[in-house]
């Protein structure tokens, strides 16, 4: 059976049944966990299923943030010091990543009260997590305020992309899977994924093809 | 053996290879297909890997469209009616949806060169997708021009929400691998989805706990 709910149906649901429901329909998201350092050099770590591709040159990634929410360090963090880096949750980590969207004092970093390990690496300001196999650092690029529900679009762009080498393959596509990084959906559902196949580049009256997997090791 | 790469190397890549690269690195994706029409009825569907989540109350949508894309007719449409849809894609359609990223003529509507059949109901203006089991009717609400790369964020309020009854459970989230909804990565690559765990709500000091889901039905 089709079930079928309006706009008003919606408006009118109770606040958290609402949140679950709207977070899920659209779709599986992308979970990160973002890193960040204030000015005193207090880390930060949040988790975040808001992410999404801008752009491939220059190489442009964008998240939302609600600034009334638990991560708002995040937002302060990455407007003062102007990085901070996106670490791939997997298998091993999503619980204690899920645990770092719990509502910490300011002066607790969320990498100590979940147990995942900072790195520093490159002269990159802001902090990775170690136990992440696929790493990217930002640089702030530009802040969009959503006016019609108060939420905000960070734009930054890849200064730094860290990543297992046995995951690229020879068209500079990137195997996730072998990174075991995963994916979630609604507000706090964590899969993993298995390929049903890569396809071809579309062009009309062509067949599509499955692309084998070409690792360049 | 981990790999380094800088922003200037990505920016020196080949155009496909950079391109395939940072599609990759923002994680897995949602997948759907954006269905629309024009003031002469004619429709149009386009398959989109940028959609993200904007907010519950009232409940927002918003994807990334390229101007100059071949899914350039998806907001022209958009535009010119304030209507569309978003059609979750699942295993059995993915190579169908994956066509419709061809370049056909304005004048060939997507939905019968790939084969999908056009479904319009509750009096609402832009076709939905038969074989989508989770369909969403969205009015155009806000444009929001991204200068830095000339692409366009396109927010849209949901009207109307279809799913298998089957799917929802009783705190209001939506089970999507039910309904078979997949997750795409990079351009190119579909992957099906297998739940880890659902996580409790996060609070300090307070041990994280998996959570059954309970079907209405």
């Amino acid at each position: 059976m089709q079930k079928h709910i309006t706009n008003n149906e919606i408006l009118q649901m109770e606040q958290s049944q609402r949140a679950a429901l709207i977070n899920s329909v659209g779709g599986f998201k992308s979970v990160c966990l973002l890193g960040t350092i204030d000015e005193r050099g207090l880390t930060n770590l949040a988790v975040f299923s808001s992410i999404v591709h801008i752009g491939a040159s220059p190489p442009l990634i964008a998240f939302i943030v609600r600034p009334d929410a638990v991560d708002r360090n995040t937002l302060t963090n990455i407007l003062e010091t102007g990085y901070y880096t996106i670490n791939h949750l997997n298998e091993t980590i999503f619980e204690k990543g899920h645990q770092t969207s719990a509502r910490y004092a300011k002066e607790v970093s969320e990498f100590d009260a979940v147990g995942l390990t900072i790195d520093y690496k490159d002269g990159f300001l802001a902090p990775y997590v170690k136990e992440s196999k696929i790493q990217l650092g930002l640089q702030f690029k530009e802040r969009i305020d959503i006016t019609i529900n108060g939420t905000i679009l960070i734009i930054g762009q890849i200064q730094h992309l860290y990543f297992p080498s046995y995951c690229l393959c020879d068209d500079g596509f990137l195997d996730l899977e072998k990174a075991n990084t995963i994916t979630c959906s609604g507000l706090d559902s964590y899969h993993k994924t298995q390929r049903i196949e890569r396809l071809s580049y579309a062009k009309p009256n062509k067949q599509i093809e499955h692309v084998k997997l070409k690792y360049i090791e």
